[in-house]
């Protein structure tokens, strides 16, 4: 095989991308709304606190993709460590941001995907691959999601439903 | 953008794949050795048990991917529910199973992987689609080990060093 057979293409990734953000999407609304915030095992933060960083990296990210700019803050909420105080607001953000992913998507230069940059100021390296990252940290915090949800008796979404 | 526009070529997706595999090695060996068969949270499996799904499912996936052939059980071991008694069996397992990958994943026809197969006699889909799906479920099972070890007070090993 040659080893520059393209395997993945612009148009499933996206739809592979927000595919996972919807089963994220489902497992945050699948907190009860305290244990969302405060919940917590072996030190870990709580999956809203999660969940902003995925919303963060994310929207930084597409933009970032898009343009080059990795700093471009859309909401106030973003700029902080601290998440918005109730599962609703995350949701918004989060329903936002789908829109704006399917919105940037198309608009990005076919040749951006192999261009090297350097993610948020610190992180170099290929585009697909600076996204592929974000996309594995969601799936891998969302993992950690499906713990909590577990350990508080309660069933999580199943993970093959996209 | 064109939407068929190739975002993610072979040989990085061997690098990628390969990458994630070295790092779920790592945390299965961040495990005491009672601990990965025993440890448990809300009722789920032993990392263990996850540890010889992610095994099972790639070597089986491998072969399925190369020859269209979804049932070639290369160990007795992989064909039982249970896994292996000690940590280092299941790291033997996970030795063989890099090498097998690395082996046969230059052989594998460049068109093969747009082809629709129905992976286990079960899912059908996109044979690069497949593949993404037992690439995440590994990361999800991973970030659950996170978890067991975090809760266990064992720092796991650091999720971008792959």
């Amino acid at each position: 095989m040659e080893q520059q057979t393209p395997v993945i293409f612009a148009k499933e990734l996206l739809v592979h991308w927000q595919g996972h953000r919807s089963l994220t999407r489902r497992v945050i609304e699948a907190f009860p709304e305290e244990q969302l915030f405060q919940y917590s095992i072996g030190g870990m933060r709580p999956f809203a606190a999660m969940a902003m960083e995925l919303i963060r990296l994310a929207s930084l990210g597409i933009t970032g993709m898009h343009t080059g700019k990795w700093d471009v803050y859309d909401s106030p909420l973003l700029e902080k460590d601290t998440p918005p105080a109730t599962k609703e607001e995350i949701l918004q953000l989060w329903d936002i941001l789908t829109t704006k992913i399917n919105t940037i998507w198309p608009q990005i230069r076919p040749e951006r995907f192999q261009e090297v940059d350097k993610a948020f100021g610190m992180y170099e390296g290929v585009v697909a691959n600076l996204m592929l990252y974000w996309i594995d940290n969601e799936n891998h915090h969302r993992g950690q999601g499906y713990v909590y949800l577990r350990s508080l008796g309660i069933e999580p979404p199943p993970f093959w439903d996209r």
